[in-house]
């Protein structure tokens, strides 16, 4: 989980990688597509976005890929305003304590935080852990397949850069598509100023899920994330947004309807809050 | 040009176009695949980055669009700085005079100045302005098929968003593929949060382009851009990448050279930076 900044922009992907813009990585992607297996890659890259900071991956690909994706942000009545706050993945509501908060904004955050914020954030968050093995591989291909060719599911691999021979460790990223004659999956890395969207067999896949994080001193996996059919959008209404543009300069006020579920009690919250900018 | 910030967070598309993600969308997708007119779709889908700001059209599009997805970022070794540099649009090198700048950092850019800062930045930028008629339509066609088939230029349209029936106004975004049957092409919406990507006729296209911006008094139209072989992209070398991660209170060096070609001058400029930062 640990992430140092060293050099990842752009790197080379190792030979483990199919690149998706190479001639084989639009190949997989044709074939994959023809086959049915690429459904949920149009949402997925319908609003494909980079992390803000190295140790986001985590916070990036459930505020994006989590809640947006799956239509939790969809509603037409959303204002600026969300978007100001769906856009900063410092601000996803949960109520994980503040202590805790600081810290995995500085190193990025690991499986069950990640399932608890996604479950903080109106999503069924359904974990699998990483184990070696045929039943394993088999019970992953059958949950990549499923939700490929839907676009209902989306499922985040939490996985070991260095087990795919890329460099760094721990990482979070959506799967966008599945190439059965290859048995290769479709990996929408969100550190796009790192490595390209990529290709990688479900067998590395497993490998890398397979490796233990020291912070929780279990392997890591994946988790199939949906919406939860019982809860309202971040409902915002903003006479004026201030978003430093033109209109910038106004005074602007915001009503913001916020409603999350408590990790820990597994209550529901709502809030109501009001403001006003000069 | 002019930017207001009434409602802009997910507006659904008017039905003059079609939603890259609909089923209709999707179809029309496979298809141009299948004709080899989706090629440059997966350099642009592989770094496809929203604008930061409503009025960073065209500094988003020329920023992620032009330099980087081109190439001309793509050395191995440029660093985290460079990524800070790239990813902040307001810094694009250009000698355009600062009062400009902080004009179209507020309102926007226009045709001319994107073209200016696009030849700034080591791009070729042959730009068409918009025309009615037959012979237009003819030359947009052939331009778009021409770079949808390779991955070395990119086509940019210059666009009034009310003539697709959308709100807003003037607009950059790259085009990514064609689909011969319906002469539809595929926009890439830089501005993600407002509209996914979506497909119109060429027709539609041809008349937004058409539109008059109030502040050129000219039509608007299309830039292909396509990098300069005669110039080295921007190097940095930093010993350590202040990026607010894990390292981010550690002293650091970088050392950063630039290259950028002086719009008025047409000369070439060089400069090396030294920053150390506590």
């Amino acid at each position: 989980m640990s992430v140092t900044a060293k050099n990842f922009y752009r790197r080379s992907l190792p030979s483990t990688c199919v690149d998706f813009s190479s001639e084989e990585g639009k190949r997989l992607f044709k074939e994959s597509l023809l086959e049915g297996n690429a459904n949920i890659y149009f949402k997925l890259a319908a609003q494909f976005r980079t992390q803000d900071e190295p140790a986001y991956c985590g916070l990036s690909t459930l505020g994006n890929d989590g809640i947006e994706r799956l239509g939790g942000g969809s509603r037409s009545n959303l204002e600026g305003t969300v978007e100001i706050l769906s856009r900063n993945n410092a601000r996803l509501l949960c109520s994980i304590r503040t202590r805790e908060k600081v810290v995995f904004f500085r190193t990025g955050i690991n499986l069950p935080q990640f399932t608890c914020l996604a479950s903080c954030n109106r999503l069924n968050a359904d974990v699998r852990y990483g184990k070696e093995g045929e039943d394993f591989l088999r019970m992953l291909r059958e949950d990549v397949i499923a939700s490929v060719r839907n676009d209902a599911e989306v499922i985040v691999a939490s996985y070991d850069r260095s087990q795919l021979e890329q460099t760094g460790t721990g990482h979070f990223s959506p799967l966008a598509a599945f190439h059965s004659g290859t048995d290769k999956v479709l990996i929408m890395d969100v550190a796009r100023f790192k490595y390209p969207p990529h290709w990688v067999t479900l067998t590395q896949l497993q490998q890398a899920m397979c490796s233990l994080d020291p912070s929780t001193k279990k392997t890591r996996g994946y988790v199939k994330l949906s919406l939860r059919k019982d809860s309202c959008p971040l409902v915002a209404f903003a006479i004026k947004a201030n978003l430093g543009c033109n209109d910038a300069d106004v005074s602007c006020l915001s009503i913001i309807s916020v409603e999350h579920i408590s990790c820990t009690s597994g209550t529901l919250r709502k809030e109501m809050r009001l403001r006003f900018y000069i």
